[in-house]
């Protein structure tokens, strides 16, 4: 892409040139802008080890690495078909009105390089700041190579902050002159998004060990439904007395061409009670697909576009074969394909790095959050209802080893109204550490993240998901079913432990003092009868503010029923029902950005662009 | 002060000179920087229309006017006799933490004036971000005078928002010279707070009828008592056989030496049902005070510091004499005096204009908010809690004239925990206006203030109070003592109607129930017995974040019982007890502040100041 080994960082190009614009005022202030070198933590071993095609095309490409000493991501934008002009951004949730925006653009006489920003009505505007710094624009024989850097938060309150989690690129695509940059709507471009994890914690690759070994698992020779969405499964089996192994890292392959279509992988271990799973390669909702793919959900690996290769910490690997576990594997790809392109055909899957001798610890896999029971439900036409499941310290201090554990990874899981996720750790009634944050969290990018923190005995671990459920006229409740919502965070750690699952729910009592309450003050019929369910009562509950408010208040005061279990059926010993709410007696902050020093210096208009032949 | 006739706005003075001063960053960026002659609006009659004492010794004076054009905010501080330096800034309730300073402060070699915060530890730092803009710095036989400017918002996270409503200015005195700006911490030094209204509504001032007379009304020879708060009532009377006037016009007379001292004057007119009222002359809180003085609490006029003269608008008059009124007012002068100065005497008061030619509409005083009842409580240890109180779609349409009134202006009243007042207008379930809006309320700094604003049969007006209960231990219900509460809005307008009071309070069967939900839901004693009051029920609830959270959601649903009055006691016609909530569909947006387009081209470090001799 770019001709990325011809671009040398730290080394301004004399070719990029920029002029200072005074843009919309007049003020006796004269600026005289020189181009910032690159400087700062110069790149490890690529400049640009992350990209990612934007449209399903191709014709944007996007490359780009981060610098975490100068909170800034450097991003190069390959545009191989330039007609008049491009968009680039970011949005809460990939939409492209109220859009944080970058545009290139020419009015025929010349070419302009400007941050904008787009309103609720998707009219886009000049930003008075200029916070996209354009480093270098040039012509290259794939496309005009565009390098750009931007700071993560910058005080503009029409700037999107860049954080941990999930980030919605958008981007359109300009057919004719203009203008003025005033003159684009984005609801008339051709426009698209792409979800990405924009920032990855720096965590150093441990060297692999010598004897490790690959081990390929893919679906050989899919022919791609032509349909938007489908969830691919392929079970294959590890050989016969395989024995224990530990998993040390593992990296996508994604078949040449497809780069835009395969949007997520993951490889489940399945249940090794059976002693046997059919082989089977169609899609996860086909009807000739085999009951027993229902138990093969243990995970193994998982990866989503953007991603690289996953490493385990140097002390854990993930154990897979040997007696005990079942040989047959499950791999799931998600086949995101907008334009219903047909007849494509792929072999992508997840290259295992596995090796013989066993590494100190067994990574573990722990679920924290909400159990799966309708007591906790959203109300209907919710834009952002918040439940929360609690692993209390009476549990942690029961089940987690004296020396603690530590997590390494993290995967955020709800089902469709699901908006945020977060998970937090107190200790002593304080909330001292993120786990994991997911702002602009999405179910259709369901990421494993690295993350690194410890848990102590009697620490307490905290999920809140974020729940938008508008476009629902029934309460929303707790379950398995795709309509129903879950609340979960599957946290990678080691040493193993007999932990497996740490959730929370409501203590079904109070809900009925709850049911009763709405009864009383609404003198309307809520069916509180005891034959009726849980669903069917929050069916019936009338939603005005006052039930609405309630509820809140029910679950951030009634006391909880504890999940703490050895597996999703044995708990430990213990009295775990009515339990009292942990005590949180400080939170941590919501991220604010910080705001660069140096904004003062950033240009007040657009760029004007003097692009370069790339001469190498 | 600061010899303001030699200051020339539009003119640039030749010493006023400024240099660019790089800090803390090292970016390849030059900024030149050349000092921005004013412009814009310039003041109409003086460029410094408002002036104020600072400090009750009169060390600093501070004089300002404020451009809407530019949204700038224009201050000449005179410092008196300088030593070190000197702090001046704005924070949310007058308090030096969390503090927007501008600073003024020397090392010995030189001085420097920089945009400044302090922590929330009081701790002192460069702002990233120079808001506040040096214009002049002059030495004048008065002392140091220090022109400049801030805009009033500036985007910075760090930087006070300046609105309508109550302003904390705060100040403080360098004695010491400085290493630099980050030695100060605002705990070690003599600091202080003063109140301000800083932008007033720039409504033209109407000519004064050609008969207008004066009548001063003035404690004549008050000595001050040496303590920090004195209400000082005094009782005067018209002449005998005054026949009716309008108040046209009102002002201040405050005894020169006395500026810092006296707070704020308010003029009551007593109630006509009494033939006459002993005169008296002492504090209000005296033992001495006659009774009847309590019945003296009709408005005619209302000052407090920072004020100017209050002009009724051209077409109406406040009655005041004749027949049906009584001859009786009372006059209450706030001393405040923090330095218990003793033996002060002071003879200020309140100059009414007023003209026999009455004018063609009689203006009206209507008070909205909350009833003085007790059903309307705040939870203890609450930061922010907000109370509510609606004058109806129903009343308004009723009582109000067909081509509705004018609302030329405000006084907002709460007791001791009020933080924040506002009232809206709605139409048609749509907030369009905002009649007054005060998010830095002080109970000790009630203003008249302007405010211009139609209200038409059928909308609704919502005053909304925010209180702060961290020091009270039990409920703060509503009612008439200090250590109850209260929510009002004193509205000005014309043409007078029958409506005073338009007030609500929940329906007190609803907050039975509430008490009912409490006791089930707690398993507490919660005294519902019909023999205890609402304030002993109140008192007896354990206040746990359910209970406060279902409170304030019983408010925001319950019905109201509508006071929709003649006076105090006579009810228009009509079903009153139970009525609905008023519906709002659309909220009006909180303020937020315009970023200033030019605000990249401010300076990123503090100014060195060149001193000029004044020289005229």
């Amino acid at each position: 892409v770019c001709q990325l080994s011809r671009w040398h960082p730290g080394v301004p190009s004399p070719s990029a040139r920029e002029a200072a614009s005074m843009y919309g005022t007049a003020v006796a202030v004269f600026l005289v802008i020189v181009v910032a070198a690159l400087q700062g933590s110069a790149p490890a071993e690529s400049p640009f080890p992350f990209h990612i095609p934007l449209d399903p095309e191709g014709t944007l490409e996007l490359s780009w690495n981060v610098s975490y000493a100068q909170e800034t991501v450097y991003f190069q934008l390959l545009v191989r078909e330039l007609k008049a002009g491009v968009l680039f951004g970011m949005s809460d949730r990939g939409e492209l009105e109220n859009a944080d925006l970058v545009v290139l653009w020419t009015d025929r006489d010349g070419a302009y390089f400007g941050d904008a920003w787009s309103d609720q009505k998707g009219q886009v505007h000049l930003d008075s700041q200029q916070d996209y710094q354009l480093l270098r624009a040039q012509r290259t024989p794939e496309g005009l190579c565009l390098l750009f850097k931007r700071p993560f938060g910058t005080c503009d309150p029409n700037d999107y902050l860049i954080e941990d989690g999930t980030v919605h690129l958008v981007y359109g695509l300009l057919e004719e002159p203009l203008q003025s940059l005033e003159a684009i709507n984005t609801s008339g471009l051709r426009t698209g998004l792409q979800r990405v994890q924009l920032l990855k914690p720096s965590i150093p690759q441990p060297a692999l060990p010598a004897d490790t070994r690959t081990m390929e698992i893919r679906a050989p020779d899919v022919l791609i439904p032509g349909q938007q969405t489908t969830y691919w499964c392929y079970i294959t089996e590890l050989p016969d007395g395989f024995p224990q192994h530990h998993i040390v890292m593992y990296e996508p392959i994604v078949t040449e061409g497809n780069e835009a279509l395969v949007h997520h992988m993951e490889v489940f271990q399945c249940a090794a009670e059976f002693e046997s799973v059919p082989h089977f390669s169609g899609p996860c909702d086909s009807k000739m697909k085999p009951q027993r793919l229902n138990y093969c959900r243990h995970v193994l690996a998982a990866w989503a576009l953007g991603a690289k290769a996953f490493y385990y910490p140097e002390e854990a690997g993930l154990a897979f074969g040997g007696p005990g576990s079942s040989r047959f594997l499950r791999l799931e790809v998600h086949y995101h394909n907008p334009l219903v392109i047909k007849g494509r055909r792929d072999s992508s899957g997840i290259r295992l790095y596995y090796t013989a001798t066993l590494r100190r610890f067994d990574a573990g896999i722990m679920e924290l959050g909400l159990v799966y029971t309708p007591v906790m439900a959203v109300p209907p036409q919710e834009t952002a209802f918040v439940l929360t499941g609690y692993c209390t310290d009476k549990c942690t201090q029961l089940a987690l080893p004296p020396s603690g554990i530590h997590i390494f990874a993290s995967q955020l899981h709800t089902h469709l109204t699901g908006r945020k996720v977060v998970t937090v750790l107190a200790r002593d009634g304080r909330e001292t550490e993120v786990v994991n944050r997911d702002s602009h969290y999405s179910p259709h990018f369901q990421v494993l993240r690295a993350s690194v923190c410890s848990a102590l005995q009697g620490d307490v671990l905290i999920t809140s998901c974020t729940y938008n459920t508008e476009d629902r006229r029934l309460a929303t409740v707790g379950g398995f079913g795709i309509l129903e919502e879950m609340c979960v965070n599957y946290v990678h750690y080691y040493p193993q432990t007999q932990l497996e699952l740490c959730k929370s729910a409501v203590d079904p009592g109070f809900l009925q003092k709850y049911f009763h309450l709405v009864n009383r003050f609404n003198s309307e019929e809520v069916c509180t009868c005891p034959q009726a369910s849980v669903p069917e009562q929050f069916a019936s509950v009338p939603w005005n503010s006052f039930n609405r408010e309630v509820l809140k208040a029910l679950y951030g005061f009634a006391p909880i029923s504890m999940h703490c279990n050895k597996s999703s059926a044995v708990r430990f010993q213990g009295e775990w029902d009515r339990q009292p709410l942990p005590e949180i007696v400080s939170r941590l902050e919501e991220p604010t950005p910080h705001c660069p020093a140096s904004r003062a210096q950033s240009p007040t208009g657009p760029t004007v662009l003097s692009i370069g032949e790339g001469k190498g």
